[in-house]
């Protein structure tokens, strides 16, 4: 590790498919971030529905990979859990300079991330999130909260995982008119119904998903279109300048659709996919979550079992569009690292003058 | 126009395919620049192979591509031509915060844009650039000058125009080993290939791509490779963090191609395509460009005439492509204005604090 490397204090809430591969990179990644950018990243605190630890020198990530592999929770330790601990209250007592979380999503009330994440940039944390469901829930608040406080709320990972669906839109199509955005946002939905149309049955293909560590915690949540119209949200927000809701997204599950019915699809030259879109009707967006018989050229049509991808129909930009192969959660725990990179060297930019 | 607008001035040398659609975007973007990001951004210069004009207060932008379109230069601006004055003067001599350096590229020295762009750093100006050549020649000592000024250089029109490959590449793989990437950067050869397995000749196909303001001036630069090269060139620099030269690519240009060959190849379940590739061996890359069959599930062999592409295989982001549908050099331009939006908003985040 180089002589001089920035010492970064993390917390991380959610030790779950993702929050594990966090721990994972933080250790596989170490080298590379001190050479690369000079950083050292000390996770000073992690939290999950067991409890917490807290250890200001560092905990030691492997550790808990190695407690959660073995079914137990990050309380168990040795020295630094604190059993019945919530999430919240080590946001509100332990000083950091990064808040990572990734927490369930919870469409309901946002909680615990909500909490956490508003917490966390009152006491003048930066954070990156996974969890899109504070972001769906209170998108101008937070960004606000960030701004007032002169921080950075970051969240490539809550759209497409590694894909960099976000940040595209953001930040290389800022001065561009996005007259259409077209998504498969959603990996799950878009596993099963590429499965299907293969052969096998819905259930087991739903359970291959899950296997993979792809599908939501409750399947309605994909399958039902939930989490591809929170991701659809977010990007409206971010992207599109349109502070739209759920309520706002035309919603259309696929549990009604049957293999006869993609295998026919196909046989006409078509290919059913899960489709997310934003189309511009004046100053407003119409946003729509469903099913759609895309033809086979469609840049989305192509798009196998485990891929995600985004369209953006620009006006100066071209047609650009980008997908990811993501075979299991890392590339979306990579995501949350980008953001952690990305906001350090911003800061150390300013640093600079 | 907001009344609070940060008022930027610009240079621009260069008013070719790229640069006269520059201006064009200076004019259609007014309104957006100032609501989205609060800046105005005023024309102080521009030169071309004719002479310069120059005025402080701004040049009309719409003015100098009415002189473009009817064939004279930007010299004969009323009240404000300098007939014979070249882009380096104007550099060397005009006060302003940003150089737009769109000159057509020039591999033996680079010149004149690496001059214009020494020099401006060194002014302290920040640099956008959408011309290959000085990077390819002087990529490391181009970023010193820029980081000893504490100014920016960007450059992400340079590779894909409109595609965010750079930025995809430097931004959001940073944390990430990019094992093997594959492009197709050079539009003009895709064209041609793409035509010529439709049935059309190689000069049919060339004088389109021509037309279309696809095609180098010198068309031996796309064909034998040059240019992909140069685009690889400022990848493995920028992105792989792997310092090569032109002489460091292996090239084949696709001269010897035939509709035949091409037929044959998508007979047989492939599509020739012209590929740059670099794939890590050991701590180095190995660099290669030239026509390669890929299958036609391959990303970049479902890419149409008019479009360019590229693929990152990393380590823990999954794999990862973008690809952007370029119909005139207008894409181009508008990559160059988000280099312009995206330092003055970091510019402007640095003076929060």
């Amino acid at each position: 590790m180089s002589e001089s490397s920035r010492s970064v204090r993390l917390l991380l809430i959610g030790l779950g498919n993702v929050g594990r591969r966090v721990l994972e990179l933080l250790v596989q990644k170490r080298a590379v971030l001190s050479e690369r950018f000079g950083l050292s990243l000390i996770l000073v605190g992690a939290a999950d529905s067991s409890g917490a630890a807290v250890q200001s020198a560092g905990l030691d990530a492997q550790e808990i990979v190695r407690l959660k592999t073995t079914g137990l929770g990050v309380a168990e330790y040795a020295g630094a859990g604190r059993p019945g601990s919530t999430a919240l209250e080590v946001v509100e007592t332990v000083s950091a300079d990064i808040l990572l979380e990734a927490a369930p999503a919870n469409l309901k009330d946002g909680q615990p991330g909500l909490a956490c994440i508003a917490t966390a940039l009152d006491r003048g944390m930066h954070v990156v999130t996974a969890d899109k469901a504070p972001l769906v829930l209170a998108y101008p608040s937070l960004q606000n909260l960030a701004q007032e406080h002169n921080v950075q709320l970051r969240f490539s990972a809550t759209v497409g995982g590694g894909l960099p669906a976000v940040n595209i839109g953001r930040r290389d199509l800022g001065p561009a008119t996005i007259e259409r955005l077209e998504g498969i946002l959603n990996l799950t939905t878009n596993y099963i119904l590429t499965r299907m149309a293969e052969g096998q049955s819905y259930t087991e293909a739903l359970a291959q998903a899950q296997a993979a560590g792809h599908a939501e915690t409750d399947p309605r949540l994909d399958v039902d279109g939930w989490d591809a119209a929170s991701k659809l949200v977010i990007l409206a927000h971010s992207v599109l300048g349109y502070p739209a809701t759920l309520e706002d997204v035309e919603r259309e599950g696929i549990t009604h659709l049957t293999g006869d019915k993609l295998r026919q699809a196909a046989a006409a030259g078509n290919c059913i996919k899960p489709v997310a879109s934003a189309e511009k009707e004046g100053d407003n967006y119409r946003l729509r979550v469903g099913p759609i018989a895309l033809p086979t050229e469609h840049p989305l049509a192509m798009l196998g079992a485990e891929q995600m991808g985004i369209v953006y129909h620009t006006d100066i930009n071209g047609q650009i569009a980008a997908s990811v192969v993501e075979e299991t959660p890392l590339p979306t725990a990579a995501a949350m690292l980008r953001d952690v990179v990305e906001i350090l060297e911003l800061h150390s930019a300013r640093f600079m003058l």
